[in-house]
């Protein structure tokens, strides 16, 4: 059952959903025309079809490890890898300056989206290089660019992320990692940091870690915290790996899922790095990497549902069972629900995770406060929802396969086990939907507001020629605007808070419905249509009960005492 | 982090949620009183705490195996079951002619359920004995059941079941394995039957086989399949395991979770086996055992569910995270939002399943009508709805573990992944949805309609002393009502069956929010209120949309061609 790049989804939700003409018709962007995002699009399905899909069971089976201090990959990691730096997709969205393609967010996040579809594990490796790059263009010297950016974008060279400490999850302000400048400019980093996602490999020439650590007069919390590239091995006069640096890789996290990655936890003692950013500014620059991480990380939902639902709906063509016109489960009512509801929340979520990119590509390449905030907004709502889909479409891919599901070798668990973590990483689902409630409508709900304005009057002018369809969106949308009012007006945060996530799946829905609208207006009657409506009449109405529940405060989930919950 | 039996709830819903004195009351349960209930509840608590939690790990971490064509099970397994079956548990609900303790079905099922809690994968094997000794009650010859109900009551020698082959899951008439006989009472059973749990294990004296196949006179599907008891060992004239039969073990499934549990691959050649149940009457006996099965199946999803909760509540109650009165992550709003979710969904979950026992016990004492139709209406429900709580609380128990979920060593995956299998195993939870809206609606809805009609009866009551929770209650069951009304007048099956497991969950969702408002007036102000109070305001309004979707009939879900699916 070989996955097939669904490029088709792309080009209409490109043309239908995002916009992606008046990004290409933007100075920055000006050579992502119709015919290279094509030719694009095709060269990545390729690679994924080809090369990427054919390492997610091998992943797998044979997990990534760690032999006398040295990390092994899986088998076929490292060509895997090779094909994927070769053909320039780590630096798709790289600054040409630099030996970046300087494509659009928009048309990286598809590739990306195939790439976690296609082998989820891996494409973690490239993920985590791509945000590194883009933090160390923000922020880092010209020195450190010229050196590390041709060689990561180029793919030699590989990046991580180093945030998390024992005692430092979600609280990153907790950490305990120190720096001292060396007085040559350097400086020395030394701590533990967990949960390092490719923290080592055997492919790339170097690996590249970004760390957080505190200097000796960094305050306490996250004001106090700097940003270091400390690379694996150290660049010689020539910029090529020299010598070893002190770090190593103590040991490699045994997980549900997602075996083919490595998370490492990472011993730094007095390892030599360099400042990335201002002294005590490393949160600043680590937030570019991110929100980027972030829509990755939504993307990888994305992926891994789209992989999900292909193996389902292969199975469900195939599999012999009752008396059906096609014989093939295909044919039950139910299995028609679970696939259709696959499919269109698969649908959603791109179309969420791409107008997202797009606002991104938008305020990059106009420097517009509106796409800005607009960005912001729809980064939490894009990374949860993603992942979330991610955890449903492959959830319902076991039930599909029925007994099968349950047996590793059906394939259809490990979607399962590998996209669990998504919903984790990058921030936890709970935090990002603290941040939209909380961070972005720090602007009183405008941000939020402008884009219900946009769903509404898009429904508006629907009403004309699909009233069925339009009505129900703008009406969804409306009681998401009383909501979203309801929240703005709360001071004391826990009564945002107790809601968040709710709320924000409730928007989530609404955006969906938006997207399957435009969606269905440039098909009227056909499959897209289709799917529209059954999103619309089946799944929208969800919202509702999400909202009730979204404005319920925080009385009644601090109604318990801690004690009360032991029973 | 130990499991501790949740005795003082089953305690609590017993005398506020499920009326058990009626039960009590009875000649046939007479000897369940009070003290006799707490009695049992506390022993088993004991041996679910002490003998089989420190179980789970070992039975996931060293799944059970075939070596050399014998079945290996985990260490300490064979420990466990001694333990189990010289507590009198298998045969706690079997009839006491034949060594079983006597005791109603509700008492069972808060049994099993403890037992589901601290070590699934054991516990499933009691769980097909005892849907084995009930079969063979109902169905079986006076020899037989001499001969082997003593035996098993005693758990000497286990029991499985044995209905899927390759080519019939779900559709169990399909399958091909075939009986003749012998002449001398006895029959020659040939066939493959896969996915059979407990295949085997090296701890019982013997294992007895149920076995569907078909005679050469059975016309094809359900009508012709017969039941066979087929042992591993056959019996000598003392009644003791003799020589081997002509069966085996082919293979054990390697799978996502469960592992202490071999699911076999089982050949049967011209094996030795008895009629049970009139011949091409096997459906017959075969649901005697499913149905016990679906009961002990949803009884899982609810354990786990416990078992997911208590674990992650004790990591959120002991991780330091942020600036939280407590220092712990359990003052975090949303992260009291996951635990009072997990907390009430168990809750209900496990209040629908003692209801659909307590249907079965009276059914039993007293052979009312009305009484085994609200039993057959309950366990489809209490099936999907237990085992998708299992699913939903132990995702939320990863979450709330942030990235320690993702890692096996923190115990919070294995309920994730053990689970999984509930919501697909005994019927699927598509199929037991199709049950509800199809052989559970034959009466035209009365049976659903007379429960309706006393949960509104009951918030009618409540309406004088809690009037803010009742009248929710009151709304969501006249809603449900009038959707059920439509699925009844559906002629076109597809449109219920399209609308059946969103039609359950509601159903489930009314149910759950009746059982919290007994709950609630039982201890007005008290911890168990405040539960109630969350669950009718933040978890009911779900009901809404799924009526929603209940009632979107066919045309949406089989609006795509099967072509088009394939984007």
């Amino acid at each position: 059952m070989p996955y097939r790049a669904p490029i088709s989804d792309y080009e209409f939700l490109f043309r239908h959903a995002v916009n992606f003409d008046k990004i290409a018709a933007t100075e920055k962007f000006s050579e992502a025309s119709d015919d290279v995002v094509s030719a694009i699009l095709t060269e990545a399905g390729k690679l994924c079809e080809e090369v990427m899909a054919p390492l997610q069971r091998p992943g797998d089976l044979e997990p990534a490890r760690l032999e006398n201090g040295v990390l092994r990959t899986s088998t076929g990691y490292a060509d895997g890898w090779k094909a994927i730096a070769e053909g320039g997709w780590v630096g798709m969205s790289g600054d040409p300056e630099y030996g970046g393609m300087g494509l659009p967010m928009t048309l990286t996040t598809a590739v990306n989206e195939m790439m976690s579809a296609a082998c989820l594990s891996l494409q973690l490796a490239p993920l985590m290089t791509q945000g590194q790059i883009e933090a160390l263009e923000h922020h880092a010297s010209d020195e450190l660019k010229a050196l590390y950016l041709p060689k990561m974008m180029a793919g030699e060279w590989s990046g991580t992320m180093n945030l998390t400490e024992p005692q430092a999850g979600s609280d990153v302000g907790a950490l305990t990692s120190k720096a001292e400048a060396n007085g040559d400019g350097t400086f020395s980093v030394t701590g533990q940091k967990i949960f390092i996602s490719w923290g080592d490999n055997d492919f790339a020439e170097n690996v590249c870690h970004l760390v957080l650590a505190r200097l000796p007069d960094g305050v306490p919390g996250t004001k106090g915290i700097s940003l270091f590239l400390v690379p694996k091995l150290l660049p010689d006069e020539n910029g090529n790996p020299g010598v070893a640096n002190d770090l190593k890789v103590v040991s490699v996290e045994h997980k549900m899922g997602l075996h083919g990655s490595p998370t490492c936890v990472m011993q730094f003692d007095g390892a030599k790095g360099w400042l990335v950013g201002k002294e005590h500014g490393g949160m600043a620059a680590m937030f570019t990497m991110m929100n980027n991480a972030r829509l990755g990380v939504g993307g990888q939902g994305v992926g891994a549902a789209e992989g999900a639902y292909q193996h389902a709906l292969a199975y469900a063509l195939e599999r012999k069972q009752g008396k059906t016109p096609s014989g093939t489960i295909v044919d039950h009512a139910d299995v028609r629900r679970m696939l259709m509801s696959m499919r269109a929340d698969t649908l959603a979520a791109r179309a969420i995770m791409l107008a997202n990119a797009a606002a991104i590509d938008m305020a990059n390449a106009t420097g517009d406060a509106d796409w800005m905030s607009r960005a912001a907004l729809l980064t939490p709502i894009g990374k949860v929802f993603g992942t979330e889909t991610g955890m449903r479409v492959s959830e319902t891919g076991v039930q599909v396969h029925g007994g099968m599901g349950f047996i590793e070798e059906s394939g259809a668990a490990q979607y399962y086990r590998d996209v669990r973590v998504t919903a984790i990483y990058e921030g936890t689902n709970g935090i990002q939907a603290m941040d939209l409630v909380a961070r972005k409508m720090m602007d009183g709900g405008e941000a939020a507001s402008r884009l219900l304005d946009e769903i509404e009057d898009h429904a508006e002018q629907a009403r004309a020629t699909m009233p069925e369809l339009a009505g129900p969106v703008w009406e969804a949308t409306e009681s998401l605007r009383e909501t979203t009012e309801w929240m703005v007006a709360q001071s004391d945060m826990n009564n945002r808070f107790a809601g968040a996530l709710p709320y924000l799946h409730a928007f989530a829905r609404v955006l969906g419905a938006h997207y399957h609208l435009k969606s269905a207006l440039a098909e009227p009657g056909g499959p897209r249509f289709k799917l529209a409506r059954y999103y619309i009449n089946a799944l929208l109405p969800e919202y509702a009960g999400l909202l009730v529940q979204a404005q319920n405060g925080a009385d009644d989930v601090f109604g318990l005492s801690a004690e009360e919950f032991v029973s």
